[in-house]
Formats: C-alpha cells, structure tokens, sequence
C-alpha cells in the first residue's frame, strides 16, 4: 500500500502536474511547454506509443533542436527536454540518455529550413499504408495537406537488407529527409511515419489527422471496392489552407484532456 | 460516494464553466442548456471532434437560431451561445467569432420551416460513405429514419472544382439546402453529413445513430459480400416512427455521461 | 452551476450509490442485486446501449419474472425493478411504465421452463450477422455454447411487411420464443439478438461472448478469405459445459468494473 | 492535482489490495511484484480478459514457477502468487485453486530452459490468424521477434476431435510445448495463444506487440488485397534484438496507467 501511495505520488508530481516550463538553457518557456503538451497530446490520442517523439526547432537558434530524454512521451515533463545540434549531438545531456533516432529531427531540420516541428510516430491506421502499394490520399478535408500523396521511405535503399528498421544514424536520416522533400508526411516502410510542420501544433494537428485520414481511407476503400472520390489537387490545396489557420481550435481541447489525465 | 462527489465536483470546476444557462437574449434558458448539453454529448459520443457543430431554432423567433461561437463543443457553456439571423449574420456578436459554417444552419432553417435542430459533424463512420458508391440504409431498427437513403451534397456541383470544402456562404448553403430536401440526413461529400430534426434531442438522436448504422452497414456489407437485407420501406417508416417517441430515453443517458466529464 | 450540482446529486441517488436491494415483494434481494449488476455490465461492457434489456425469472414463482422499469439500463436500480406475470403484465407497477418489449422475456420464458434468465440486446458486432447469410459459429472455446450456429427470427414471417421491428406483442414474442427452441441465443433480423440462460451470470456470460464471438469470426472470415476452422459439435460442447463453471470469474470482475463507474 | 490524488486513494481502496509483495516463500519479493503489475498491464492492454494468465520461473529454484491463483488477472495481488513444480502440483497452496491450465506453463518450464516468463492469453487480434491459413509475421519493427512465422498447435492432433480446447494435462501441455519449440509465440487454435521471455518484461512486451502487429497485418493484407511487404528474416532478427534491450521502456508507461486504475 505504501508501494502505490509513493508510485501515485511521483506520478503525480513527473506525470500530471508541472508541464510548466523549467529553463533548459535559452529556449522559450511557451515553447518547451508545447513541446510538452504535444508530447502528451498525441500519446492520449493514441498517434505515439511508449515509443515515438516529437521535436521542435530552438526558437533563439536554428541550429539546434528540442527534444525529449529517451523516454515514454506520455511521461515526458519540461524537466526531459534536452537541446541537439544539427548533427544529433545533445548540448547539454546531464547524464541523460537520448532518443537512438534523434537523427530523424536532426537532418530533417538541416535539410529543410522552413521546417519547425517533426513528430516521428508508430501511427497505427498510418502502418499499413507503409507495406502495401497503396497511395495515402485525402478523403476529406482535413487530411487536406496529403495533397495528391506523400513518399514512403524504403530504409533498404539505403541501410541494406538487414537493419533493424531505425534511422540511428545521420546516413538514414538524410536519407528520410531527402525522401521526405517538401511533403508534409513521409511513411517509414515497416515502422511508422514522420510528420512535421511550420509549428508544433501544426505538425500536431498534421500527424493526428494523418492518422484519421488514413483510418477513414482504409474503410472507404474497403466499402467502395477501392473505388473512392479523393479530393483534387486543388481542393487538396485549398482544404489545407484553411486548415493551418484553425489548427489552434483542436489543440486547445486536446491540451485540456491531455493534462488532465486522458481517457 | 466520496469519490463520486469530488469527481463530479472537480469535475465541475476542472471541466466546465457552468452549463447552466446565462441569458442570452429572449431564447428560453431550457432550449440554451439543451443546446449546450447537445454540443457535449456529440463530443462525449465520437460524432462531433474538435470541429463541427449544432444548432436549434429560436423558440420565439423562427427567423433566428442558436449556434456557439467558434470553438470546439466539448467546451461549450451556455455563454457561448450566439443568436443568428437566417442570412447567418450574428444579431449579438459581443466580439464572439462565428463559424466559417454558419450558413449550412441558415440556410436549412430558411429552406426548411419544420426543421428546429441541425447538427453538422465529421462523422468517422460516415464520411466513407460519402466518397464511394454505396447508399447509406438502416440495416437495424434504430436507423429507421434513413428511410430508403439518403442524398450526398456534392460541393463541386456548386462552388467548382477547387473549393476548400467549407460550406462557407449563402450559395453553398442553399444548394446543401436543397440537396437535403426532406430528408433527414445529407452526406457531404469529402467532409462529413448535416443532420436535421424537430427538437435538439431529435438531431443528436438521429446523429448518432447514423453513426452508429454507418458502422454496421459497412460491416455487414463485408460480412455478407455485398448481400444484405436491409428494413424495406415499410418497416424503416414505422420504426422511424417509434424511436422518435423514444428520443428522451437515450438523451437522459448520454446527457449525465456527458456532463460527468465523459469517459 | 445549481443544476448542474443538482443533477450530479440526482444522478448519485439513481445511478450509482445503491445497488443494494430493497424489496420489490417476496423476490430474494441477492436476486434483484444481481439483476441491477446485469444491467450495468451489460451497458458498461458495450453490449446494451440505451436501449436493451435483462430479465430473471422469479426465485419463488417461476410464473413471474423481474425486469426493469422502461429506462436506459446504465442507470438502473433496485427501486426500478418491475414484477410482471408470463403474459407481460405487470403484477405491481405503482406507475412506473414497462418496456414495449417485455413480451421478449414473457414469452420465452412461458415456453421455456428451464430458461431463468433473458437478455435482449443490439450487441453491435452481432447486428451484421442478422441481416446476412453467415452462420453465427464458434470461433473460440469461450462461444462454445454457439454450437454448430443459431437460429435467425425474420419478424416478416410473423408479423408481416410493415412492422416496426419491435417485439411488442404475445403473438411476436411466441413466434420468437418458438424460433429461439432450445437454443441459447437467438439473432434478431435488423434489430439485434436474444440471450437466454440457466442464471443471471450465464445470461450475461453468453451475451458478452457472442459479441466477442461475433467480433473474432468476422475477422477471421474476412482474413481468411471465408475459410476458417470452427469448433466443431463436440468440441463446442465440451467448451460450453467446461464454461459453463467458469462463468463466475469474469462476473466478478465485471461487475467490480461496472459498479466503479466503468470506464 | 486534488482530484487525482482522491481518485487513486479510491482506486487504491476500492479496485485493489495491495500489490506490494508479501513473502510466498524464498522467492524475489521484486519479481513476485513485477508478476503482479504483469497480470494488470495484460488486463489493462486488453490482452488478458477475465480468463488468461502470466507466471514466471522461480529465481531461486528453476524447477518452480510462480503464477497466480485461478482468478481474473486484473484483480491479481501478491497474496494470490502460488508456487509450482514443473509437473504443475502446487507447492504450498494453502486451500488457493490452481488454474486449470497451468499445464501451459510446466510443460514449458520443462521442455525450454531458457524461458523465464510465459504468458497464455485470448489476445482478440491474434484468435483469427490461428484459425486460418495466414500466418502471422511482422508487418513493423516491433513485432520482429515473430521472425519467419510462428508455429500453431491444434489440440486435435494430442487431445483429438471432442477436446473443451483446453490444456488441463501433462500431455497436453507436453505437445503445446514441443509445438513452441524455440518460437517467442504459438497460436491456439480456436483458442488464443502463449507467448514466452527470458523476463516477465520481455514476455509481457512480446505479448502486446503480438497482438499490435495482428491488428495492423489483418487491416495491411486487407487494405493490400493480400500484399504485404513483411520484415525479411534479417530485418525481423536485428529488430528484435534492438526491441530486447528497450522493453523497460513500454514496461514503466505500462506499469503506471495499470497500477493507476487503467482507462
């Protein structure tokens, strides 16, 4: 019984209550708390798993990047974030151990300046897309930033037959990146996804609705006999558009549920 | 029963502001709180996400309605209410933002005298529907309303090739309008549905609903390659017509889950 | 914020404090307990939704029988049990009103005289197997009491082509009781399913797995292409007696989840 | 921070007595309480339901084993851990029941050495690949320890046609056991599956990603019409041993939201 009081209790104090923001160096304080709430946001919505991350470019210095300790993201706390270099070097480790894959973020934001945010993911509905010959496409208007497709990367090209699928070095990574190119989402062939954006909740908002499209697309296709009506180009382009401009309403809610404990 | 009462009353403070009604004008306090509890329960019921929306006619002035501002349902309380004409103009704005989709209401109350309630939604088990061949029908009893089907609203039709989906003016409003005819429900192609009824709890009944049939629809298509027996004409009438003297049963319930914070 | 606090209030009074049993004539009380507990795990475990509803034959007149008042039954309590004689008459309603489908449970226990318990459901997963050609069978020792499949009760051969699929009469219910025989479960076209039992936990046991049966051999018929491997008559058998002993385990469990609140 | 603290004191009090460890004899208090979260993370992932079980090798005496008293995993405490000889006699059971297949467990402590944890569950993902011609293999990284494929065992070819599908003797068990082989996982037919590990951690994480990588290759070989790209023997071989050296990391999240009370 003691056992559990003292497990609540740390629970309590690493898990739910201060996403408030401690100095991690220079960074903003808004910044690392979104970064934290994103951590937490798409753990409660079932995007990340015990595995998976989400990073966000230093907002004093483009050379370098937030991201966790390597750690659960639905524990993650503003206490875990730790600060790379372009190269996936922490600047400041203290004894704490990174993500094997943080070469995901690093070339990612090297190769592609206007990128902000990258959230790298075991999507569930997304993996399937991954290992068939099957275009990921929008259904509806949200998934409108699918635009007519995204790449998928083939880790065999470049890392051989025989890896153990994940991008731990800079080699893989700029590989992703370039195969990524300006798409909003790649798939990882056998893993998951990355998703990024022009700010944390964008790539957010990106990577949960990359999942429900392909939940949706998944089912349509099945029930049209993969005869489906996608959204045109333009329709596509358009769709996202508006998007970018809402994607504060969700994350509000989404923050809320998440702090609050989920379910 | 402790932790009922301090869940419920954190609950209330942590969750909510309060869903009791705040006058907004002349509507009666009851149609507000209806209202308020409706944009809850879709929320709380998977119908509704962060974005979507419903709205109920004012019961004193059938050439106005009630509809939120913009924000997300699962937050909404009675202050959020907004009074709009049937041009969709707000009439007490008080610096609230209405949505981008207020004329999908507008229009359907200026179209539709018998119609009080509307919900729009992006419903998950829907929207395949809308984008491939397939007619939505009641395959069990609590789907009755569908009748023999229901109309798609195709955008392209009205506003081109190249909208961003958003049924974002008058014109698109009347033509969704007139797609839906008398017919309870239209799918929006590549978007989601509207749904109409004569009271609040007769939308959200219907709303949900046409959820749940979609799902068992898609199932049993899967199930029976195609062969399903669906309620004729007769039968989907009738039991149309039973559930709607029934609408009160399932609203009580979905309400107090509802307001309990869900879950 | 009163009505709200009120309603809470309310809602711990019906909802969730006692299950206890107070006395609704000469039935036992652990009976009516039981009966209570049946209707929240039956809600809590997805298997009835608002609507559906579980019986049990008097423990001291096996011409009379329990059942709830007409209401959602997450939300039922010892006060709302109802008393009612073979021909679905209420034998002490004291104004509370009864379901329009209790002549489900009159009649089969009428004809059924080992039957002592009845549950009538729209179990989800089990709707699509209604309304298409595919037999119901076990796919996994815990349906064994499936047998070699279930019989299917077309409400047309009795009632005609426009009925509103309710079982709301002596003559609908005979018809069902006849098509159910002597077996445990019986699946309702477009409308959901029957479970009967030897006790209130094998009623519920049953109910809750052929909706997890349900569930598995869809999956598996899909994955397999229609080929799968079902138990088969002996094997069904044996499972069900083996079963049958169990069916206390999970009811302890189920029932703890229920009267927690769920979740 | 109030309301949490509330709901895990009632959590604590009403869902669970104390994990904490209470000596059953010489083994590890550490590994008598890692067995105990094992059972609530398998009921809290739904990977064990009411039936199922997990037990672990004795650390000081290989020819034991320990595994709870028959009851439903979620509800497991120290003081239901009961030791076993590998013949599956209990060794100081003090009026407690055994399972009745505890078989599954002996026979494999027997005939594999290096197996330190098993675990037999009804994984609901997993059931249909076992009574169909599909094998499972991985379709993502984390399910790379399925390798090439895992074996099924079909009770009929030891047990023969009229079996309950349970492994409730020495022989049964004996065959599941020689089936297993040196694979992390066998499917039963028309029942569920054991999966093993050289730790409880190991085993539960295998466990879970068994049933995860079921999911996602039924809806791949859906969505594909039937082609997968799966993990090659390499890939899966190097994936797997990465995974090994990360199973605390799940462990912990896991471990914390099932103590909590789950949801």
């Amino acid at each position: 019984m003691l056992k559990n009081l003292v497990t609540e209790l740390i629970g309590m104090v690493l898990a739910t209550t201060p996403v408030a923001s401690q100095s991690t160096g220079s960074a903003d304080a808004g910044l690392i708390d979104d970064l934290v709430a994103a951590n937490r946001i798409l753990a409660d919505q079932g995007v990340l798993d015990g595995f998976g991350h989400v990073s966000v470019r230093h907002d004093k210095d483009p050379s370098c990047f937030l991201l966790a300790r390597s750690m659960a993201p639905a524990l993650v706390t503003a206490a875990d974030i730790m600060e790379f270099d372009l190269d996936g070097n922490p600047t400041d480790a203290r004894g704490r151990t990174a993500y094997l894959e943080r070469f995901i973020h690093s070339e990612i934001y090297k190769a592609h300046p206007k990128v902000q945010a990258v959230v790298h993911s075991h999507s569930p509905a997304v993996i399937p897309f991954g290992v068939v010959g099957v275009a990921l496409r929008p259904v509806f208007h949200l998934g409108g930033f699918l635009g007519t497709g995204v790449p998928v990367f083939e880790i065999r090209d470049t890392g051989g037959e025989a890896t153990d699928m994940l991008v731990r070095n800079r080699e893989l990574g700029a590989a992703l990146a370039k195969t990524l190119g300006a798409a909003p989402v790649a798939l990882m062939r056998g893993h998951g996804d990355v998703v990024v954006g022009q700010s944390v909740a964008e790539a957010v908002f990106r990577a949960i609705y990359t999942e429900v499209n392909a939940r949706l697309e998944s089912e349509a296709l099945q029930l049209g006999q993969g005869q489906v009506v996608f959204l045109n180009e333009a329709e596509a382009r358009q769709a996202a558009e508006t998007n970018s401009a809402q994607v504060g309403r969700p994350w509000e809610l989404w923050k809320a549920k998440a702090l609050a404990g989920g379910c």
